[in-house]
Protein backbone atom coordinates (compact mmCIF):
# COMPACT_ATOMS: atom_id res chain seq x y z
CA UNK A 1 0.00 0.00 0.00
CA UNK A 2 1.33 3.67 -0.76
CA UNK A 3 2.31 5.50 2.30
CA UNK A 4 1.08 9.12 0.59
CA UNK A 5 -1.75 10.35 2.79
CA UNK A 6 -3.30 13.70 3.51
CA UNK A 7 -3.96 15.16 6.81
CA UNK A 8 -6.68 17.73 7.24
CA UNK A 9 -6.47 19.42 11.04
CA UNK A 10 -9.14 21.77 12.20
CA UNK A 11 -9.82 24.23 14.17
CA UNK A 12 -13.79 24.68 14.60
CA UNK A 13 -14.85 27.28 16.64
CA UNK A 14 -18.47 29.08 17.29
CA UNK A 15 -19.71 25.68 18.02
CA UNK A 16 -23.18 24.78 19.54
CA UNK A 17 -22.87 23.62 22.86
CA UNK A 18 -24.94 21.21 23.01
CA UNK A 19 -24.03 19.70 19.82
CA UNK A 20 -20.51 19.32 21.19
CA UNK A 21 -21.73 17.93 24.15
CA UNK A 22 -23.69 15.12 22.75
CA UNK A 23 -21.90 12.12 22.32
CA UNK A 24 -24.54 10.24 20.11
CA UNK A 25 -24.42 12.94 17.71
CA UNK A 26 -20.81 13.41 17.51
CA UNK A 27 -20.20 9.78 16.84
CA UNK A 28 -23.23 9.95 14.15
CA UNK A 29 -21.65 13.08 12.56
CA UNK A 30 -18.35 11.75 12.69
CA UNK A 31 -19.43 8.43 10.97
CA UNK A 32 -21.48 9.96 8.62
CA UNK A 33 -18.52 11.82 7.44
CA UNK A 34 -16.30 9.01 6.69
CA UNK A 35 -19.21 7.29 4.70
CA UNK A 36 -19.21 10.69 3.10
CA UNK A 37 -15.95 10.48 1.37
CA UNK A 38 -16.16 6.93 0.50
CA UNK A 39 -14.05 5.93 3.52
CA UNK A 40 -14.56 2.38 4.77
CA UNK A 41 -14.76 2.31 8.55
CA UNK A 42 -13.22 0.08 10.62
CA UNK A 43 -13.26 0.63 14.76
CA UNK A 44 -15.34 3.58 16.39
CA UNK A 45 -14.49 4.71 19.66
CA UNK A 46 -15.91 7.41 21.56
CA UNK A 47 -15.53 9.12 25.28
CA UNK A 48 -17.85 11.14 27.38
CA UNK A 49 -16.36 13.42 29.76
CA UNK A 50 -17.21 15.13 32.68
CA UNK A 51 -18.52 17.50 32.89
CA UNK A 52 -18.73 18.26 29.35
CA UNK A 53 -16.71 17.11 26.32
CA UNK A 54 -16.41 14.27 23.99
CA UNK A 55 -13.17 12.89 22.37
CA UNK A 56 -13.80 10.32 19.77
CA UNK A 57 -12.26 8.25 16.75
CA UNK A 58 -13.21 6.64 13.98
CA UNK A 59 -10.84 4.05 12.57
CA UNK A 60 -11.09 3.70 8.77
CA UNK A 61 -9.33 1.65 6.05
CA UNK A 62 -7.68 4.93 4.89
CA UNK A 63 -6.46 5.94 8.78
CA UNK A 64 -8.85 8.06 10.81
CA UNK A 65 -11.16 11.01 11.90
CA UNK A 66 -11.19 12.26 15.12
CA UNK A 67 -12.61 14.46 17.38
CA UNK A 68 -12.28 16.61 20.85
CA UNK A 69 -14.60 18.87 21.77
CA UNK A 70 -14.90 22.03 24.31
CA UNK A 71 -18.39 22.83 24.29
CA UNK A 72 -17.85 25.61 27.00
CA UNK A 73 -15.35 27.12 24.04
CA UNK A 74 -17.78 26.28 21.38
CA UNK A 75 -14.20 24.49 19.97
CA UNK A 76 -13.69 21.40 18.42
CA UNK A 77 -10.31 19.63 17.28
CA UNK A 78 -10.90 17.53 14.76
CA UNK A 79 -8.29 15.57 12.32
CA UNK A 80 -9.04 13.82 9.05
CA UNK A 81 -5.79 11.88 7.66
CA UNK A 82 -6.55 9.80 4.60
CA UNK A 83 -4.31 7.68 2.93
CA UNK A 84 -4.25 7.00 -0.90
CA UNK A 85 -5.99 9.04 -3.50
CA UNK A 86 -9.29 7.61 -3.71
CA UNK A 87 -10.76 9.57 -0.71
CA UNK A 88 -10.23 13.75 0.08
CA UNK A 89 -10.34 14.29 3.62
CA UNK A 90 -11.57 17.43 3.16
CA UNK A 91 -14.90 16.20 2.01
CA UNK A 92 -15.08 14.55 5.76
CA UNK A 93 -13.56 17.30 7.44
CA UNK A 94 -16.58 20.03 5.27
CA UNK A 95 -19.29 17.54 6.62
CA UNK A 96 -18.17 17.87 10.35
CA UNK A 97 -17.58 21.92 9.88
CA UNK A 98 -21.00 22.00 8.63
CA UNK A 99 -23.01 19.55 11.10
CA UNK A 100 -20.99 21.42 14.11
CA UNK A 101 -22.29 24.80 13.03
CA UNK A 102 -18.96 26.40 13.47
CA UNK A 103 -18.81 29.86 12.56
CA UNK A 104 -14.93 30.19 12.03
CA UNK A 105 -12.68 27.21 11.13
CA UNK A 106 -8.72 27.69 11.00
CA UNK A 107 -7.43 24.60 9.00
CA UNK A 108 -4.60 23.23 7.33
CA UNK A 109 -3.79 19.96 5.42
CA UNK A 110 -0.84 18.18 6.10
CA UNK A 111 1.02 15.54 3.49
CA UNK A 112 1.88 12.13 5.19
CA UNK A 113 4.15 9.37 4.21
CA UNK A 114 5.69 11.75 1.52
CA UNK A 115 9.06 13.22 3.37
CA UNK A 116 9.43 15.45 5.45
CA UNK A 117 6.56 17.08 7.28
CA UNK A 118 5.40 20.43 5.44
CA UNK A 119 2.22 22.02 5.84
CA UNK A 120 -0.51 24.12 2.83
CA UNK A 121 -3.41 25.78 3.11
CA UNK A 122 -7.01 24.20 2.24
CA UNK A 123 -9.66 25.94 0.44
CA UNK A 124 -12.04 27.49 2.83
CA UNK A 125 -15.72 25.03 3.24
CA UNK A 126 -17.46 28.36 2.59
CA UNK A 127 -16.53 31.99 1.12
CA UNK A 128 -18.24 33.61 3.88
CA UNK A 129 -16.91 31.20 6.39
CA UNK A 130 -13.69 33.17 8.04
CA UNK A 131 -10.34 30.40 7.63
CA UNK A 132 -7.93 31.98 8.83
CA UNK A 133 -4.25 32.03 6.93
CA UNK A 134 -1.65 29.93 8.68
CA UNK B 1 -10.96 22.88 30.86
CA UNK B 2 -8.41 25.14 28.88
CA UNK B 3 -9.17 24.52 24.60
CA UNK B 4 -4.54 24.36 24.52
CA UNK B 5 -2.89 21.69 23.39
CA UNK B 6 0.31 20.06 21.37
CA UNK B 7 0.14 17.81 18.41
CA UNK B 8 2.95 16.21 17.43
CA UNK B 9 3.25 14.75 14.21
CA UNK B 10 5.66 12.17 13.14
CA UNK B 11 7.23 10.19 10.45
CA UNK B 12 9.00 7.50 11.07
CA UNK B 13 11.11 5.52 8.40
CA UNK B 14 13.07 2.57 8.50
CA UNK B 15 11.58 0.35 11.23
CA UNK B 16 10.97 -2.82 11.39
CA UNK B 17 8.59 -5.11 8.85
CA UNK B 18 7.95 -7.64 11.83
CA UNK B 19 7.41 -4.72 14.20
CA UNK B 20 5.14 -2.45 12.21
CA UNK B 21 3.23 -5.86 11.40
CA UNK B 22 2.30 -6.99 14.93
CA UNK B 23 -1.03 -5.35 16.45
CA UNK B 24 -0.06 -7.10 20.23
CA UNK B 25 2.99 -5.70 20.26
CA UNK B 26 1.93 -1.85 18.65
CA UNK B 27 -1.14 -1.90 20.66
CA UNK B 28 1.20 -2.09 23.93
CA UNK B 29 3.81 0.25 22.94
CA UNK B 30 1.04 3.19 22.26
CA UNK B 31 -0.31 2.26 25.83
CA UNK B 32 2.96 2.39 26.86
CA UNK B 33 3.78 5.54 25.22
CA UNK B 34 0.23 7.18 26.80
CA UNK B 35 1.67 6.22 30.37
CA UNK B 36 4.80 7.16 29.76
CA UNK B 37 3.79 10.27 29.23
CA UNK B 38 1.27 10.29 32.25
CA UNK B 39 -1.58 10.33 30.21
CA UNK B 40 -5.22 8.80 31.36
CA UNK B 41 -6.25 5.86 28.96
CA UNK B 42 -10.19 6.34 28.02
CA UNK B 43 -10.24 3.85 25.39
CA UNK B 44 -7.91 2.07 23.22
CA UNK B 45 -9.01 0.35 19.46
CA UNK B 46 -6.53 -1.36 17.00
CA UNK B 47 -7.20 -2.65 13.73
CA UNK B 48 -4.90 -5.28 11.67
CA UNK B 49 -5.13 -5.16 7.79
CA UNK B 50 -4.86 -7.74 5.46
CA UNK B 51 -2.16 -8.26 3.81
CA UNK B 52 0.04 -6.30 6.15
CA UNK B 53 -0.62 -3.00 8.43
CA UNK B 54 -1.89 -1.92 11.51
CA UNK B 55 -3.79 1.15 12.76
CA UNK B 56 -4.84 2.12 15.79
CA UNK B 57 -5.74 4.86 18.80
CA UNK B 58 -5.61 5.25 22.42
CA UNK B 59 -8.14 7.82 23.46
CA UNK B 60 -6.70 9.51 26.40
CA UNK B 61 -8.35 12.33 28.83
CA UNK B 62 -5.87 14.29 27.25
CA UNK B 63 -6.77 13.98 23.82
CA UNK B 64 -5.50 10.92 21.54
CA UNK B 65 -2.73 8.94 20.20
CA UNK B 66 -2.57 7.48 16.54
CA UNK B 67 -0.54 5.27 14.55
CA UNK B 68 -0.65 3.74 11.06
CA UNK B 69 1.51 1.21 10.07
CA UNK B 70 3.03 -0.21 6.86
CA UNK B 71 5.65 -2.63 7.37
CA UNK B 72 6.48 -3.31 3.55
CA UNK B 73 7.46 0.34 3.96
CA UNK B 74 8.95 0.37 6.94
CA UNK B 75 7.13 3.64 7.69
CA UNK B 76 4.63 4.45 10.53
CA UNK B 77 2.93 7.54 10.84
CA UNK B 78 2.20 8.65 14.32
CA UNK B 79 0.42 11.54 15.91
CA UNK B 80 0.64 12.49 19.84
CA UNK B 81 -2.08 15.26 20.68
CA UNK B 82 -2.09 16.11 24.40
CA UNK B 83 -4.90 19.21 25.52
CA UNK B 84 -2.84 20.91 28.33
CA UNK B 85 0.13 21.53 30.06
CA UNK B 86 0.83 18.65 32.31
CA UNK B 87 1.31 15.96 29.46
CA UNK B 88 4.32 16.39 26.65
CA UNK B 89 3.63 14.32 23.32
CA UNK B 90 7.07 14.63 22.43
CA UNK B 91 7.45 12.05 25.77
CA UNK B 92 4.88 9.61 24.23
CA UNK B 93 6.43 10.37 20.72
CA UNK B 94 10.00 9.59 21.31
CA UNK B 95 8.80 6.33 23.57
CA UNK B 96 7.11 4.82 20.10
CA UNK B 97 10.17 6.17 17.88
CA UNK B 98 12.29 4.10 20.25
CA UNK B 99 10.41 1.29 20.60
CA UNK B 100 9.66 0.84 17.13
CA UNK B 101 13.55 1.41 16.17
CA UNK B 102 13.01 3.96 13.23
CA UNK B 103 15.57 5.30 11.79
CA UNK B 104 14.75 8.27 10.22
CA UNK B 105 12.35 10.49 12.05
CA UNK B 106 10.30 13.60 10.56
CA UNK B 107 8.37 15.63 13.40
CA UNK B 108 6.68 18.81 13.63
CA UNK B 109 4.79 20.18 16.64
CA UNK B 110 1.07 21.84 15.87
CA UNK B 111 -0.41 24.09 18.95
CA UNK B 112 -3.85 23.30 18.99
CA UNK B 113 -6.83 25.00 20.67
CA UNK B 114 -4.67 28.40 20.68
CA UNK B 115 -6.12 30.47 17.42
CA UNK B 116 -4.59 30.16 13.72
CA UNK B 117 -2.94 26.76 13.00
CA UNK B 118 1.18 27.05 12.97
CA UNK B 119 3.54 24.33 12.95
CA UNK B 120 6.90 24.21 14.77
CA UNK B 121 9.61 22.26 14.63
CA UNK B 122 10.09 19.61 17.80
CA UNK B 123 13.64 18.65 18.92
CA UNK B 124 15.24 15.68 17.53
CA UNK B 125 14.68 12.28 19.49
CA UNK B 126 18.49 11.36 19.36
CA UNK B 127 21.15 13.95 18.18
CA UNK B 128 22.60 10.68 16.04
CA UNK B 129 18.58 10.76 14.57
CA UNK B 130 18.05 12.22 11.53
CA UNK B 131 15.45 15.11 12.27
CA UNK B 132 14.69 16.66 8.56
CA UNK B 133 13.63 20.07 9.08
CA UNK B 134 10.45 20.99 7.54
Amino acid sequence: MDTMGRHVIAELWGCDFDKLNDLKFIEKVMVEAALEAGAEIREVAFHKFAPQGVSGVVIISESHLTIHSFPEHGYASIDVYTCGHRIDPQVAANYIIEKLGATTVEAVQVPRGMGPVRVEHVQPFKPKMKVKAV
